[in-house]
């Protein structure tokens, strides 16, 4: 069996509804020998930054040539184009709402996008409502069977890219915030390990000090280690500082939202 | 790899419980090269025409020769009967409880129906509580594997049907009603496209007026193409159609539930 | 295709974030042709007993040298141990801290552990917070490719067992308690059918009586069997004692939680 039937799911269907099944289906249709894998389909409705975290930072856990499809995608049937995005060692397919701008920023060495207009390969050429369903499946299953992705339209450069947050680095300090609070009430910050590593090279060290609203939060580096119920940080799985309480939820407990700001400092 | 090797599943198992991966286990005891495809667990608890209409909305989706269990059975155990039902291109697995209605209706000049009787094929002959496991996956893995549909029990006529709420058609209006809420908050009527269609042919025309309660719902394209915050009216991916709050919850943000009535009028 | 390549995964991640799509994607990178069925997320963050529940009672229901994973893991990082289980017929991969109990109690005839310690078929050999992702995903991949359990580390027979709740026998009664409640609202308690027939040979008997905080359930064999919305009991398709209302949900209505105590008395 070959690795590069792979194709992965990233949506805000949820999966209550028939919504997923149905794109597998028509995968199916066109390769049978497709490999789906739900990557999350928990994104807040209409969530296109959430979706962008979500790729950009697990996309790299995957085999060579999987083919990503992200559909969380507010503006379907508009103007917006579908794209579809080349990199290193894997395929992008969804909307150009700048799903992709975690995958684009480290990815931007090797990247080719294309805007998709060959609608030979769609299930519907006129699709306005499910293009996830109609478009992004089709395409990408036809990856997997090995058409070639320059196929499916014309090499663009102005694709889409948000504003991502991105940590504001001072002379001893980071300022970042929280993106994401898992399902365990972990809070997530942007503020990645290669982020503190740049400011200074020891992590675990009692001069460098995790601030949450202005009160000091001491960094572990596994939950089991928290000595107390408190908030305490650790770099998590994804390389990223996140908030935790152990075997509690932390964001429900010291009310942490999305957004709220996470300071490091170095007090030398 | 061949197509024939899929199985679809839809039930009102959700996915907090092993009840689904069971049906896996068991299905690959049987074929080991079986790929088994999630539907839609999401079906509200026992809510037989729910899980009609998912199935009934869905199925066309799959390759030929897809194998579709539905396990939504409040009467498990008691006398109502296991049903196979092979249509032009599908298979169809479950109990007669009317869940497969709306596959009935549009398959109705190709379906043979079986009361599956033998029993050698099932895990446990003495099922009374978990036929799914029991006796549809076990058919369901079967078939996949080359069996006969006709070897499971004697052909029957007198299985099962609801009584589906259709629209109403007058001379020149459709009265229909809400059947389903989706993830988003979208409410998805029981008009289909083709229902309007045959009322006149043209359906994106200022004469052509959709009514939620006796307000005017402007109809649209596709979702983006709303201009306000307010409810408006397309033709889904599914070709029904369904009421919509553009990035919002249609049915929070206008108490929109299951059964408000829905009208479709021509003001010439 | 050969049977051997399934791997289930049992977790407390939920669906709503990546996790468990990213321990597919790493089982993916190592072999390709693995089958990765969910056997349950739903187990409440942290709650080992209750994983120990899940796959305790489900696994028999997979093929010969399927490898389950079980990642509900509070203490990863710290001092516990990873393990692997050999049985007659599977595999078990996961944190050694009593989430295999039951799994251990049926199959002691056939028992053979191993501390995990061989590192180089880890994805990170400094895993501090995702061990599911980092150590269990890999060697569960390993595995299906035909790697002998024995490479993985050294035997041991000091692994965890939790202290689960089992039904105390008395001279004509048993008494246990309620120990998960499942997506129906069903409960279900720690008392087998074997350890009613164990008692006596006659289940379904008048003179054998179901009590829950005193009062009478009286015992049926289907759901569909009960005759009012009142509460009633049944040996489920695990072969446990379970609490039920029929078409509604017996622990809201009844109140019924976690550790209730349920009885079994002789009236001869």
């Amino acid at each position: 069996m070959r690795a590069d039937r792979i194709i992965t799911l990233t949506t805000d269907f949820g999966l209550d509804d028939p919504f997923v099944g149905v794109m597998k289906g028509i995968i199916l249709n066109i390769n049978p020998g497709a490999n789906v894998i739900d990557l999350c389909h928990g994104i807040a409705s209409h969530d296109v930054r959430g979706a962008a975290f979500a790729i950009g930072m697990n996309y790299r856990f995957f085999p060579d040539r999987t083919v990503h499809v992200v559909v969380v995608d507010p503006g379907v049937g508009s103007q917006r184009r579908p794209i579809l995005a080349a990199t290193e060692k894997h395929y992008f397919v969804g909307p150009d709402n700048g799903v992709f701008s975690l995958v684009f920023e480290q990815e931007k060495h090797s990247l080719r996008v294309v805007h998709i207009t060959t609608d030979r390969y769609f299930l519907n050429k006129n699709s306005a409502t499910f293009q996830g369903r109609d478009m992004f499946a089709p395409v990408a299953a036809w990856l997997t069977r090995g058409k070639d992705y320059r196929k499916f339209g014309k090499p663009i450069d102005d694709f889409s890219k948000l504003d991502l947050p991105v940590p504001v680095r001072m002379k001893s300090a980071l300022r970042g915030e929280i993106i994401h609070i898992d399902k365990f009430g972990n809070a997530i910050t942007n503020i990645g390990l290669s982020d503190i590593t740049a400011l200074r090279s020891k992590v675990h060290d009692d001069t460098l000090r995790v601030y949450l609203g202005g009160k000091r939060v001491p960094l572990k580096k596994y939950y089991g280690e928290a000595t107390s119920a408190a908030l305490f940080a650790l770099i998590n799985s994804s390389e990223y500082l996140e908030l935790f309480v152990n075997r509690s939820n932390a964001a429900k407990k010291f009310k942490i939202a999305i957004g709220d700001r996470v300071e490091i400092k170095i007090t030398a």
